[in-house]
């Protein structure tokens, strides 16, 4: 591409409104303008980055045996009446009333409508397994819609979604997607982790969520350095430090007159925050209970939620406290309450020594304490906490690692769920009708764009994973209006590097030196070969990663290599 | 592609709800299905052929020195404000409230949104030329949407926007996007008109639009046998067919008691319609005129409000006309009126003697009538009636053939009418701000399909011209399960194919050689080679191309040549 000829147009200035990385990038290197709140278009520049993952995407799910296919992006209000999501699905579902009064949304996702096609078109279970999928324009109408195409309301998505008789045949190509996902996101050159957003229900459906890892994501993930263990932070299984030591101490009252936190009580006792434990007072079904984690930790309310008899707990009053510990919050503790109380332990606390806790007295804490000694052992010890760095991995493999991460992927075994809503059925061997089971698929293909700049910049600007630059190389030359030998061999390059296969941009605008490199780091091109008089003279060209600190001068054999053509 | 592993769902029975061929063998190849009035899913065997036609698009396009990009679906009502059109485009337009009660509409076309976009992109003349384009799902919520997707409410359209400092650019890259155009369906494989849809207002500006020619064709067209010429059949120049004949009879009155229409006069008379002259009757600003065209020719209104004083015409009432000419509707004509009246005449009426018109008495007609002798010359000569087939074309070279068209391109000079609402101006050379000029260039990608179906099919289904088609070649496997001897040397052969760069679909589904070749011929796949154990033994592929009576036994060496690889 002649960038003469093409449409280029970047700015050195912030964008104030930008408050991300990738939106202030974007914006900057004139890849998307904004139309309307949460409505961009996608400028030429952009729109070349765009399709290099649309690419992908699609060849990767033809790969995989997925079929594709395009379905409306206007979606009639029956379909979602039948699975009831009209109502459910909330505000982001942008509801439309057409001239004869008709009922419809713009879909936010495809559930419906492909298995409305899907109970049309199968009838038998040798049409099974088939998995279908688009790539295609929604709108979700968010709330705060953000960060540029990172949360926008219109956007590019891919969504795929296989019927099956059984779920042996559904878990096959979940794995499958699953695989294919991993292929795509690693073609794209990103770092990511694929994270298991199981519920953990028995017999439940399982469910990835693939992140792109970056500073700024929204998601805390868990990830195992040993293996390939990924969790989001809140749904990680938070494992026992390993066995309870001895007592080595006496229990002991320790005057702590202003002291109400495990941080404040640890600092005054000059002790590590992780020789604490915090009480958390709640009721639930069966009165008051009693949840202890280690100071330095933090409970985790869904993990609460799963003990036994607290489904819907809540925090307890300060009244409650006081009746059944005996004192005002702040100083509470599991040793001598007023009353006979429910007592449970995180499976760090049950394994500490010589811990320290409330007293139950206004103004005073316990140190020295022991479980079985000075209080019994716990009714229940059980995962209540948020895993943190350090904590050995679930899988028994390494120490998990806490990272960011912004969610691309989705992978879900549905189940039956919408196959049933809308009676989707096809005859089995022995003819018998029987409701298709589904698993769906989606990814933010706009949305990737977004991630893998947050993944990939530096000062100067945008720095492309190759497969997804909107050129592999630029091709600049100096002072193109006075020198007709040096834009002879800048063509020559050019047309030389685009037969050897690579997407070559010529920066043949004629802009002074600084101006052209900046536009060429800005936009984030890998290679950049720069041909000028004096390189012509020395037989050099000057090439620079778009990485590497420095340039250097090449001759035409070195600069092949590192072009990857060599 | 192996077949089993796609898929196909075709049906023999023509649906009852599809009117026009194209809308049924869509259906009945299982290319769409509906999802609600005018909405359409495209199936993995419609999508192929859809992805076809974009490609080729696109290629065309980007070759023309367009610049894609992609713009939102979704645009603010302010923009439409500012050129007018929320109001004026009328009930087609989807008009959307979001939650937060802003308003919005699905775009049906991008000249608001393309041009918001160049004002705040585009500073310098020397930004300009610029031809940006998309290819992207737009919405018109017809009345009546119809015929499938030939007339859909959401469609996929390739629409273009060009930007230029004057006029000398505009035409420059309009004539360069005709000439794509025509690039871009000679590809196609389909026979097509452009026709000139100027109006025809001095100064005006150009527009043509694109034709597939189809006896099903909404519009009619008439186009030279001698030239490019071509023009929607309204549209149309109809000239004079030659030099007024010398006067060879003397006026007459012939009695016609019930004949009112100069068919019946002809009729009656034993003469050819095209002796008589037709009288219509209108009212314009200086009051009555009486308008004649040949008996066997058609008013053209739009011609006639352009002669001066008839801009708003209206039919005279039979009050005004028993006035004016001293006798009912039925035996009117210019000959002796009761008052004084102007009369026009169409070119070739004017040319015309010894014609037959009504005498202006209840019951009577007059035969050999002659300008100048019995009554006087018109008041004005002017075209007035549409062309029909056998007028010589308006260019001079030939004679005017008459077609119907499915319109599927449209390039249109805009000129400043939209750059001036929304104040898209340039700097020029001399630093002032200029209003820049438009051009817009569309095409119904997804209409295209239909259109070519449209001009090519036969009794047994959808014969693709081969660009468009599926696939090119579909390798059927006779007796799979029985004979492994002929599946392999299919599985060799769809290997070869596909490694000499054709698409092939291989027909391992196991059907009866009857239904497989229903299916294969049904959607339109061009060549068509069995393979079967006979056929082993004999050293011989069954060929049969999808337009010929019969198939024939070709060994390799043959096959290769039908198939275009020799």
């Amino acid at each position: 591409m002649r960038l003469s000829q093409f449409h280029l147009n970047t700015s050195k200035e912030t964008p104030a409104d930008a408050e991300v990385v990738s939106h202030q990038l974007m914006l900057r290197a004139g890849m998307i303008r904004k139309l309307a709140a949460g409505l961009y278009t996608w400028s030429p520049l952009g729109l070349r980055v765009l399709r290099k993952v649309e690419a992908i995407v699609r060849e990767e799910m033809d790969r995989a045996g997925a079929i594709e296919m395009l379905m409306p992006s206007i979606q009639p209000r029956e379909l979602w009446e039948e699975t009831g999501r009209w109502q459910k699905f909330g505000g982001q579902l942008l509801k439309i009333r057409d001239r004869k009064d008709g009922e419809f949304c713009y879909g936010p996702t495809h559930e419906e409508v492909v298995t409305d096609f899907a109970r049309n078109e199968l009838r038998s279970y040798k049409q099974l397994p088939v998995n279908f999928y688009q790539i295609q324009t929604k709108f979700r109408d968010e709330i705060r819609p953000r960060f540029g195409v990172m949360r926008a309301r219109e956007f590019l998505m891919k969504d795929a979604y296989s019927f099956h008789l059984g779920t042996e045949s559904l878990r096959e190509t979940y794995q499958a997607m699953y695989d294919a996902y991993s292929r795509i996101f690693t073609r794209l050159g990103l770092v990511f982790r694929a994270v298991n957003a199981d519920t953990g229900a028995i017999g439940g459906s399982a469910s990835h969520e693939f992140h792109v890892l970056a500073d700024s994501g929204e998601d805390a993930i868990a990830f195992s350095d040993g293996s390939d263990y990924a969790a989001n932070v809140e749904m990680a299984e938070a494992m026992a430090p390993g066995a309870r030591p001895a007592a080595a101490e006496a229990m002991r009252e320790v005057e702590t007159p202003w002291q109400r936190t495990c941080e404040e009580v640890a600092k005054l006792m000059g002790i590590a925050l992780a020789r604490t434990v915090k009480s958390v007072a709640v009721v639930g079904e069966q009165g008051f209970v009693l949840a202890l984690v280690r100071g330095d930790h933090v409970v985790n309310e869904i993990k609460l939620s799963k003990v036994p008899g607290l489904a819907e707990f809540r925090l307890a009053t300060e009244a409650e406290i006081n009746e059944h510990l005996g004192c005002e919050p702040g100083f509470i503790g599991p040793v001598k309450p007023a009353k006979a109380i429910t007592v449970i332990a995180d499976r760090t606390v049950a394994a500490m020594a010589d811990f320290v806790v409330g007293a139950n007295r206004k103004g005073f804490h316990l140190a020295g304490v022991n479980w079985g000694r000075d209080l019994p052992e716990p009714a229940l010890v059980a995962d209540l906490r948020n895993v943190v760095e350090g904590d050995p991995s679930p899988d028994g493999k390494g120490t998990l690692r806490i990272a960011r991460g912004i969610e691309v992927g989705h992978v879900f075994q549905l189940g039956q769920k919408y196959a049933e809503a809308l009676k989707a059925t096809v005859l089995d061997a022995e003819g018998k009708a029987q409701v298709m089971h589904m698993g769906c698929y989606g990814i933010g293909v706009s949305r990737i764009v977004a991630a893998a700049i947050e993944q990939n910049f530096d000062a100067n600007g945008i720095c492309w994973p190759a497969p997804m630059a909107p050129w592999q190389v630029a091709v600049c030359i100096i002072n193109p209006k006075n020198d007709p030998a040096v834009v002879e061999a800048a063509d020559a390059l050019y047309a030389e590097l685009q037969a050897a296969g690579l997407e070559v941009a010529i920066d043949d605008r004629g802009l002074r030196p600084g101006v052209m490199f900046g536009d060429i780091e800005l936009i984030g091109i890998p290679h950049r070969v720069v041909v000028s008089g004096r390189g012509l003279e020395a037989g050099t060209f000057e090439y620079r990663a778009r990485r590497a600190a420095d340039s250097e001068n090449l001759d035409r054999a070195a600069l092949w290599q590192r072009l990857g053509l060599a």
